[in-house]
């Protein structure tokens, strides 16, 4: 049997935001450690890793592993019938086809059940390794979604490239070049602000804002993002879900002779 | 002579959204107790009765019974031309084939006439007798919308279902089922948030959803809701005016084996 | 060699928000004095003039005239990418075939290049000789803005007719017809919210609302709007620059028996 009681419930509604229009159908895995996804975009180009860890959870009972096939939007659609400070509640028995989403207002005066039908799916786990990348950039999550969504109106991939002093993002269309640059800032009154950036060696790489707009998304889940990048390995864009885990986004850098042909 | 002087004129403009989506043409009907109308839905399914009582207006001049026959999409149109603040007087002659909408600003700097042709409407004005429901629940406007919308995201239907202790809204769809229970609630901060139910017996009825979709565009007009409840007869969804008089709307519940039909 | 710094670089975002709608591609004209456009919209109806004079710059520097070609959708798509509170600094080299948009951030943490295009495009530049008006009228360019919004929801064309009490606006249509009247008021509590009326003879003319809506993109850039009418010129319809110049729209007057022919 699975029960697992989510004070903030607007957390998992969040979570459901940020990925349903990037994967239709996926696996949720819940164990004894934790609540947590893999999935390919349907385009199999990115990749998305969540983890809810069981300590973020008010209570937290998984017997045995289980794996629920989900449709993203049929989910999202009842989680947004949640309300914003509604403690969600997700249950299954061990066999059954369908899972329960029960949302608990604060007043407790309102109290709904949502079952939805489970799904058969195909998929097999990516073990992803850890890695040490050449720089890791840790900005305000809002201003890499403001980057993104301005070039894509200008270009169609984006140039991200670091060096000590900060990290510019560049792109180019038919009506024109542009490049912003952020410059590194630790000293700023709220944490949050900061552009912080740890490098080990100068990279620059090319990406398609198609799916970095798609990552930002998760926007609302953390004030940061962490953006880590190396010549040989995908992007990683990760926002922290406060005290419970992370979504990460995975996305391989275009290679110069694809961006020669497009 | 008809001239009808209405200090809050946002009330006027809240009532045409309500019914405008509802009902394209309708008799309005003017006589010394106040401003009325009653219609059927456009698919001849619903019925909307609005009074508007002479006591709540600052001038209330009706010479003769007077049935004018308005197409409210237009007078919709002329009256989102008032500004929210505005004092709104309507005024038509005994014969005339127009009615005129003034809007006065609060300042009296703006003065606006708004000349509307009137049309031959044919209408039969239904009696509806008073009856004995076997429940009536009041409830907060806003969470009934908000249930109401919820529920059309899965399902074509409500069962609205009333025990003392509670009312139970539930829906199925191809995507799963939901179930929304209200509990009676009378010890809250502003009596328009509480949920009261008032049974004399158990009653459990199912409804399209999109028609009480729209009857809640009448959400504006009034904190609360009440919802009578009787297996052989409509129900009665009505939002009070405040001081001057109802909107109500009556929707025949569906039979079982419509149901099993659908 | 061209570059101006505008530190209040909202005011560039809104002036190309005001006629990007009205004007396809549009030379903008420098010299010692200002920043300049005139351009007729595609239509070739009515026209715009802008002016920024080289005074409300922080930095002005313009060795010789120049006229650069821009698309103002292009523009607006780039100006778009600065942040409100961003100081925009306009740069030119003499015989290039692009300029540059440079955005500041507050902090100066955030630096953006962005490079467009220039075109070559054949305009003539009229000479607008000053005039006399019949009557000249200064209001709130907010309530000028819901006027003509609300107008053409009516009808299709406008007419306005000055007397020394106050400026009516008329419209008829299929469902009616309307007419709105502003006082003279000079009594106010802000400058901003006076409606002042110059009258040196009454005046009666008929504008095409389409255009009339247009010229009010302009709304943002000031709380007043300047309409100055005779019988046998162009309507000037002029939102003054704070200290920097003005954006004036000019429409001919429709004349009787086009107004028939409608």
């Amino acid at each position: 049997m699975l029960e697992l009681r989510l004070v903030q419930g607007s957390l998992l509604k969040k979570v459901l935001e940020s990925i349903k229009d990037l994967v239709n159908d996926a696996n949720f895995d819940c164990s004894a450690t934790g609540f947590s996804l893999q999935a390919m975009d349907s385009s199999h180009v990115s990749l998305v890793a969540l983890l809810l860890r069981s300590e973020g959870f008010e209570h937290y009972r998984c017997d045995r592993k289980l794996s629920m096939g989900m449709n993203l939007g049929n989910m999202s659609r009842m989680l947004k019938c949640a309300g914003n400070d509604d403690i969600i509640t997700l249950k299954a028995d061990d066999d059954s086809d369908t899972v329960t989403f029960m949302f608990e207002s604060a007043t407790q005066d309102k109290i709904s059940d949502f079952e939805m039908k489970l799904m058969d799916i195909d998929s097999e786990h990516l073990g992803i390794p850890d890695a040490e990348y050449q720089a890791i950039v840790r900005m305000p999550s809002a201003e890499f979604a403001r980057i993104c969504k301005d070039l894509a109106t200008i270009g169609d991939t984006v140039v991200i490239s670091v060096t000590k002093e900060g990290v510019k993002f560049s792109t180019a269309g038919d009506i024109g070049t542009a490049n912003i640059v952020l410059r590194q800032n630790t000293t700023v009154d709220k944490p949050e602000e900061a552009t912080i950036i740890e490098m080990n060696s100068l990279v620059s790489l090319t990406f398609a804002l198609r799916f970095m707009n798609s990552f930002t998304k998760a926007t609302p889940l953390s004030n940061t993002v962490t953006i880590s990048l190396s010549s040989e390995l995908p992007v990683v864009v990760e926002y922290k879900i406060a005290e419970m885990g992370y979504i990460r986004f995975y996305l391989a850098p275009k290679v110069e002779d694809e961006m020669e042909g497009d």
